[in-house]
């Protein structure tokens, strides 16, 4: 245990995983093992064993995806901005180093090419590796996977893409960038004409400033900005939130159009996912 | 500190509450101060002032409602089952010391009388004096207290409510015997011949066995029985259920009736909350 970082502690013969992320608010998992640790050139990259939550990814300490519940992000941060698509068929991921959104993008026959732009490719490698419940074996030939800064790879790119999605870990840390609205003009510029995006927006619970400066930024790019929202349970607060700016498309009868494999997605989660509880209403669209 | 309940801990001048209700994963509270704490004859009780959730109901240690979010769970315990009754007269409240679904039935103008049966007097007490953000100042005339034993009370009335909302904590303790088979007899039987019940039935993450013997132990003895869900950020996993048994009136087209204050419920919630995730309808609906 001499090498392990500060959050995970050993108590009674016991092994602790204590998210360090919030002052006043603690999460602890049990662990049967540390499967990886390692320091990557942008972050502390860990693979644990949970008992509640199986093989769990953990950046920086905080836990980003689990085998049991990480379905749940990736099917909402994905299926949303491809069915409110008419005809996606080229995807861009921003992050999504778990690789569970690209997995769920390769569900649609007619997208023809998805690229990946993650910065850390330790956490591809381990991802793939030990957290297959969430990966999948994505060896699928659409899927380019490309080990790189996603904020210069957007400005390298013009009228490009259909959907482009932002996968981000907080704003914190590498991730912080993603969030900018320099970013997201970028991405505006990367989308096509009837382009769209999607990012993740944080907890409308704890992080609420940074889900209003979100919307408003998307909102002064695209005339379309949509917030939809999913229970992930290991995020804190278990409600999460997400932001959709679409140049055209709106997602409306988004169920009508269900035929996938899912575990957390169907057609009442599509046709329910827009409709904010009355505090997010007020905080986001009546002031 | 020295007569603390062993939940309460002092690490570093700091004071925090761990949950101590799950074997693999613990929530811990930061607190300015435990207000008032006392063995009764049920349950230890206890408020605590935390950081992010303000005032807070503590009982033998597990979280019951904070001062933050304990509008989410009153409201939409409450709602639900009075939005279906089309005219409810006479609520019976079986627990829901914290005394926030009473103060939610009180906006309805035509429920003429609310029984409130709850256990422990010591948690209705220290709730009306110190989680007021909850509790309100509930003087409305309609509501009686009844402090007893909600399974024998329930036992000595037939054919004579409405509405009975069954507001329990967990499934050990005091509460044990709010999730038997008879006490949702007795239920049947103290409603009238057009009357519906509703009960919170803990998480479909972390007690799916517990939802899914309530949703079967209901649906044995009601024609009608429906599953909702809410986000209750302070309840492990977010994601808290609901089961609602009715011997006549459907769940439909709640939301065209909704004209009521509240910062949880509005139309959007009542026409989404009884669309539940995949994973709920394959464990509730296709065995």
């Amino acid at each position: 245990m001499s090498n392990m970082p500060k959050w995970i502690k050993e108590v009674n013969g016991e092994l602790w995983l204590t998210e360090d992320e919030k002052e006043n608010l603690k999460l602890s998992y049990r662990a049967k093992k540390v499967i990886h640790s390692e320091q990557s050139p942008y972050q502390h990259v860990m693979i644990l064993d949970t008992y509640d939550f199986g093989p769990t990814l953990v950046l920086d300490g905080v836990v980003q995806t689990t085998s049991m519940d990480g379905f749940i992000y990736n099917e909402m941060i994905t299926h949303i901005p491809l069915l409110t698509h008419p005809d996606p068929k080229n995807v861009l991921i921003i992050g999504g180093g778990d690789c569970g959104a690209a997995r769920e993008v390769t569900k649609y026959p007619n997208v023809e090419r998805i690229d990946m732009v993650e910065i850390d490719q330790l956490v591809v490698e381990l991802c793939k590796k030990h957290l297959q419940a969430v990966s999948g074996n994505l060896s699928d030939p659409r899927v380019n996977f490309i080990f790189n800064d996603g904020t210069q790879f957007v400005k390298n790119h013009e009228n490009t893409y259909d959907v482009i999605i932002v996968d981000s870990s907080d704003p914190i840390g590498p991730a912080e960038q993603l969030f900018s609205l320099a970013f997201y003009q970028d991405i505006y510029r990367a989308l096509k004409p009837d382009g769209l995006m999607v990012c993740q927006s944080q907890s409308p619970i704890f992080h609420m400033p940074v889900l209003k400066q979100t919307y408003e930024r998307i909102r002064s790019l695209f005339p379309i900005t949509k917030v939809y929202t999913a229970v992930v349970p290991t995020y804190p607060g278990g409600l999460w939130s997400f932001t959709l700016g679409s140049k055209k498309h709106e997602p409306i009868e988004l169920d009508k159009k269900w035929d996938k494999e899912a575990e957390y997605v169907n057609e009442g989660i599509l046709a329910s996912c827009f409709n904010l509880p009355q505090f997010m209403v007020k905080e986001l669209f009546q002031d």
